[in-house]
């Protein structure tokens, strides 16, 4: 299996690049993930903008069989209600179908991921849609990070919330104190088979209103990198 | 004033480097951000992962005089209060002091901001703590890839959340209708001066624990890529 001083270059891959090939990679082998290559990436993670730049992140990974077990446990509970809406849509869609395959084999083997990260916040969320929205705003972009930290070394990664259906739970599987939320679930791996590669997304000109909702202004266009590639 | 083609070239910087002097630039000039550097940025922000794929963005640019106004003014309004609080941490930290004025500079300049993109979601965030987390884990990664392509792009750009103190009062400056959900402001523009440059974090062995919350395991260690520099 790889370490990080063999993978290290692919931080230095295109940005547009790796945003462009970063994918959900489920299928993980459960050959072990080195300290070096797991510290690369919450250290990337670090970079991210926070509220007031507080910083008020805590990162758990978890190598523990005992935790893991938990933290897959708690996955399969909400995965078991999920699947039910989500095999309904993936009736007749092939993508769909595919992804709702990878979640299984994920909700499967969640136990056997070499390292789990729980990307947590100190603080709660509060009652308020702005305070809501101010404090997770200052967690998923770490997140985002992580995750093309790990598209740019080839480490697998996932970005989950279902473990945290019950964050009581949750809690008492990290030892988290009730002033620390975890808020993203981040199973991390070498992919089984190649792992990343190019997504398909709806046009950038369908997504974008000018001034006001409804005014697809840019319908016809395409962005420049659309032309480049 | 730069177009797309004169700076499409940063959006193959070096993931590590993007990420690395990624910073919040406040201080923008008036002169116009081209359509084309928008849709890039925008176009690289639809790259991100949400949940189950659903892609339910909606991203609405604001170079309206009129509607940046109220946008502006709801800043203000929020930052009023802001300010009281902040301004008492400031005291005697340089770095606070030195953040705070910048986000005094833009309360002051708001509607100036050549163009405001507003990132939203269908949908609304939900009661349990657990779909809220779902629900902005699909919008903020993309919010982060949108300020990693603008520090490539050397495009100024900042994450707020203060106007969305009152949404309903930016759903209306927007024409949003109630089932679509802003989630982040983000000013664009080119810096006044340099702009981007390297950030200081906390040291990455002081945020992660190993299985256990409270278990600094790599208190001492140092990742490969502070090694490297």
């Amino acid at each position: 299996m790889p370490e990080f001083q063999d993978v290290a270059d692919g931080l230095g891959m295109p940005l547009a690049e790796a945003m462009s090939t970063q994918r959900a990679v489920r299928r993980l082998r459960t050959d072990p993930v080195d300290d070096e290559t797991l510290l690369a990436v919450i250290e990337l993670a670090l970079k991210a903008p926070t509220g007031s730049n507080g910083q008020g992140w805590e990162f758990v990974a978890v190598r523990d069989g005992d935790v893991k077990h938990q933290l897959a446990r708690l996955n399969r509970q909400a995965y078991s209600v999920y699947r039910r809406f989500a095999s309904t849509r993936a009736r007749g869609d092939l993508k769909a179908a595919r992804m709702l395959a990878a979640v299984q084999w994920q909700a499967d083997h969640f136990e056997n991921s070499p390292v789990i990260v729980v990307a947590c916040l100190r603080g709660r969320p509060g009652i308020f849609g702005f305070g809501r929205a101010a404090f997770y705003a200052s967690i998923y972009p770490a997140v985002q990070n992580l995750l093309l930290a790990a598209r740019g070394l080839g480490l697998g990664a996932t970005l989950t919330t279902l473990p945290l259906w019950n964050r009581t739970l949750v809690r008492r599987a990290l030892g988290l104190p009730s002033s620390v939320t975890p808020c993203a679930v981040i199973p991390l791996g070498w992919p089984v088979r190649g792992g990343y590669g190019p997504t398909t997304r709806k046009p950038v000109g369908e997504v974008v209103h000018l001034d006001h909702y409804g005014n697809r202004a840019f319908e016809q266009r395409v962005s420049g990198i659309s032309t480049e590639s």
